[in-house]
């Protein structure tokens, strides 16, 4: 069976799906992208990728190329002829293709890519072996909170961590507080037993796999506290997990090639991940409506 | 005569060049390129830009996708079956298709896109009518000597001078100095006549025009300082310009809506620029070799 992508209103094999070397992605990372789970054939987080998606267009004055029902019923499809029960939706905005200059072209239509890939179904277990991660400087741009595919800076990063046989690097900005990784999102539980994730702003993608563990934490009793942490409590923290859409709640249990508490997945790892797990089921992904406007 | 881009091998019609929507370049800006200036169907900087192209590729750890031989051929090539007499070569080179993940694939080809445009002559007259900067915040990474396609911030700073009315946007750093234009280098001539560019570092990117210029301007007796300056020190400026392999040594008479010196081109960007075109006559551009190494 082969895949299919969808390419600027047509579905076409997924080896065909091309665009135009002068459409702005290629040529000046000027454009955005969502990553939708897939799980039991459902879409995951839906409301909350595109309310974000709509705060980075709108950052960048990009127009939508379809309205959100068309763009959600385009999805859906590339779900259906993909046959994807558990995996992921790639979905892909730029400005379009333009005669090469740096403004904003006068004349251009967004374009629109998506693309999905099979997986195997969330599996606890794995989640709950540990990864290590290390700890490298933030060198990004000051609008990390924009979804760009401006990811150099992320591609060299998660390098530096695969160099060093990591899943992971997470980045310090110049304050010396740790930002996020490279695909995900960072989170401790302190000495003192305090669950702690960088606030949002400017300085971290704010995932949806993030508000819907905030939610689904809240949901069941654990308090969260969202500020910045540096490497130096990461290393003398209880437990550690990192979250993204494709990653959901995983264990850290190595920073920089020192074990986090006893070396294996914590227990209020555990149980976030748990709720997060119960609460996609019940809810399918994130309720928060507000926090990119 | 339908113009022809060289794309991984084949030269195509410009309007048939495309990558696979999984070129890395694409989803990651995980790419470089450099622009050539044609003049009289020379190019102009080849030493230069191919110095800097193996600076940048090797700080990405990418592979040159041909020989640099072999990459000089197709570029002209492209400038022969494009009739470009003046104009430019754009040449791209990313990491190549694969299924997208964050760190370098394990096997990729890198891919090599060149395209070429015919525009006039230079126009010393043209350069010598001063156009319109703004001063805005360096929001960009840490990296800006690797001349990437991460150019998002790049895009977004120049709109913001179009938005001005202005033709460049020079990024002031969080220690209040200039670093650089979007897409060209910095020059003042100071209130007590210095002639001044920002130094070298990974805080900008370092021009083939900007080296052409510092090389022209020591054969023509004008003495350069590098050193950063503040958008203070700008204001106060006899003179100022511009250089890119684009835009050539253009002289701004305006920053921030107010006049430089007596509002016309000075008589340093003039020798400036009189000293530029007699040695990309003599010499054909910068000859330095050592620049990033």
């Amino acid at each position: 069976m082969s895949r299919i992508a969808y390419v600027n209103g047509q579905y076409v094999p997924h080896r065909n799906a091309a665009v135009h070397v002068e459409d702005r992605g290629y040529q000046f990372a000027d454009g955005v992208y969502e990553v939708f789970a897939v799980m039991g054939g459902k879409l995951i987080g839906e409301q909350g990728h595109f309310e974000r998606l709509t705060h980075s267009l709108s950052e960048l004055r990009i127009e939508w190329p379809l309205s959100r029902a068309a763009m959600l019923v385009a999805v859906k499809e590339i779900v259906r002829r993909n046959y994807v029960q558990d995996g992921l939706v790639y979905l892909q905005v730029t400005r379009g293709v333009s005669p090469r200059d740096h403004p904003f072209p006068e004349h251009s239509e967004s374009a629109l890519v998506i693309t999905a890939r099979k997986s195997g179904p969330l599996d606890k277990d794995a989640l709950r072996n540990g990864v290590d991660v290390i700890t490298i400087p933030d060198i990004r741009w000051q609008r990390c909170d924009i979804k760009s595919v401006a990811l150099l800076p992320n591609v060299l990063g998660k390098q530096m961590a695969r160099d060093a046989n990591a899943f992971e690097a997470w980045q310090v900005d110049d304050e010396g507080y740790v930002t996020e990784g490279t695909s995900t999102n960072a989170w401790i539980v302190t000495a003192n037993g305090d669950l702690v994730t960088r606030n949002a702003s400017t300085s971290i993608l704010n995932g949806v796999t993030r508000l819907a563990v905030l939610e689904a934490a809240a949901e069941a009793g654990i308090d969260i506290t969202e500020r910045p942490f540096t490497p130096k409590e990461a290393l003398a923290a209880r437990e550690a997990f990192i979250t993204s859409s494709t990653s959901h709640v995983k264990a850290v249990t190595r920073i920089n090639g020192q074990s986090i508490g006893n070396g294996h997945v914590g227990g209020l790892t555990n149980r976030v991940l748990d709720a997060y797990v119960e609460y996609l089921e019940t809810h399918g992904g994130p309720r928060t409506t507000d926090t990119w406007n």
